[in-house]
């Protein structure tokens, strides 16, 4: 392997960059979910696509650390946040493979507050999208942890008002337990788009 | 943001200290659901309250580890500690809104497993809120961390048994379901508690 | 506590072996509750002895850490090192244990899927097993770790079938919601194999 001694700080913040638009990607997949008539196979294909794309990305970004010689930070804050951007990833193609390996789409249509925490979810992916750029300059990254933190609590508060749906007795066990598994990966993607933005404000705080 | 140059303990350890007692007022709400008659929706309100209260000590905690030069130990573990200790908070008010929203009172009785759980997480909030101001001199808090994991030892053999009194066939599916949400949060809360320990250890054996 | 000067690297080893060791062993108890007319009290018990045994290993790690001034490598990787080989063992603990507690055993057999789990563990703790002696030169460990996140890839896809299994109609709810519960413990103990690996890569690129 090369080693580089000059810092190429350019390709981890493009690296960043290409793995929070991918998870842009992630969530509008899952926002077809909530169209009538939607091909969930197809959903559940293009996202394990996408997903295996972020794998190669985080992939590369390993690699990357390894033979760099100067980080533009913390060699472990980019494993970090790289592995951070990941685990959303797997959480939203979680979501989209469980609704379709359980065939949930055979209901009349999918909860209410569940297109809601995806709805969350597209929000979040996008001000992180928005946020990765500006690493570089460690600018104007406290209003995206805010914001992401706040969408979280927003999802919280929404997968609670799911849960009381699911055991209201509106559908029987069986569903209740499958979309229950739906609904604990909406909410862990929801968490580790806050455990990405807590990162970004850990090493910020170091920065400044 | 005015910066202090010198260094201002005190603040740190009088912030740690109020988080923790914050989660004694925590479990002394949660107490009052193994009281006959409780008035949950009162109980889950004031839970709010605190829960509100302890973001506000995070966030000036937080303020506080960035207007500060020198700060008594790492900035990452000041970090880590504050947010431990709002873990633990948001998994207590999380119990006292489900057993709310669900409306679980309407049971003659929370089953006995679930309140010996309320009453190992108020011992735990109890050595936490006496070990914090011991921060200040690192002594004596070896016998708060192995008690403290000594706790969640007995709320995880606590947990199991409520499980296995959950899927005896006592209650319905539905009312399991709920049910088994509530122990789950008390059992997180059980491990946050010993999180936070584990971290006053790590704390403490840098310094040693 | 008398402080050692000199560098007593071998103990670590020794001890990450040994506790590496006990994984081993504690898969093959869980493969035996494959074999037809398996003695599943006999297996949890055995299971909670070998886990005892972890603890002490534990116990003793911490406080060579404590009382040694010199560490192969950072003190707080060694932790997570040891921790999170305790972590593994507890979920296998937990397997046995419920699988008892719940008497599952009553079943005819347990699903493929879960045997096929085990056995996805019980290659994870003998590569692991296998990788903890190379620390000392700090060579062929990359394999490990790619082999031990390549089986947690095989874990997951595994446990996604046993759920679909579960939820398919062919148990009532209750069962259902048991053998969700010894899913999820070997799931978590799959995560925590993978979780182990990824500390020892994150110790290995610190040392390249």
């Amino acid at each position: 392997m090369k080693f580089s001694l000059r810092p190429q700080e350019g390709a981890f913040y493009e690296m960043f960059s290409r793995a929070a638009q991918n998870l842009v990607r992630g969530t509008e997949l899952l926002s077809e979910l909530a169209l009538p008539g939607a091909d969930v196979q197809s959903v559940s294909e293009r996202l394990a696509d996408v997903e295996h794309d972020s794998d190669q990305i985080t992939h590369e970004l390993y690699n990357k650390i390894n033979s760099t010689f100067i980080t533009p930070f913390d060699r472990e804050d980019i494993y970090r946040l790289g592995s951070g951007l990941d685990d959303v990833m797997d959480h939203l193609e979680a979501v989209g493979n469980l609704v379709y390996l359980y065939g949930l789409t055979k209901l009349p249509a999918l909860p209410r507050e569940m297109i809601e925490m995806i709805d969350v979810l597209d929000q979040q992916a996008k001000v992180t999208a928005l946020a990765m750029p500006r690493l570089k300059q460690m600018k104007g990254l406290k209003d995206y942890w805010v914001e992401c933190n706040r969408l979280e609590n927003d999802g919280d508060r929404t997968y609670r008002m799911l849960l009381v749906r699911l055991f209201s007795g509106e559908y029987d066990a069986l569903t209740v337990l499958k979309m229950k598994e739906v609904a604990d990966e909406l909410e862990a993607a929801c968490d580790a788009f806050e455990h990405v933005a807590n990162t970004v404000e850990t090493i910020a705080v170091k920065e400044s």
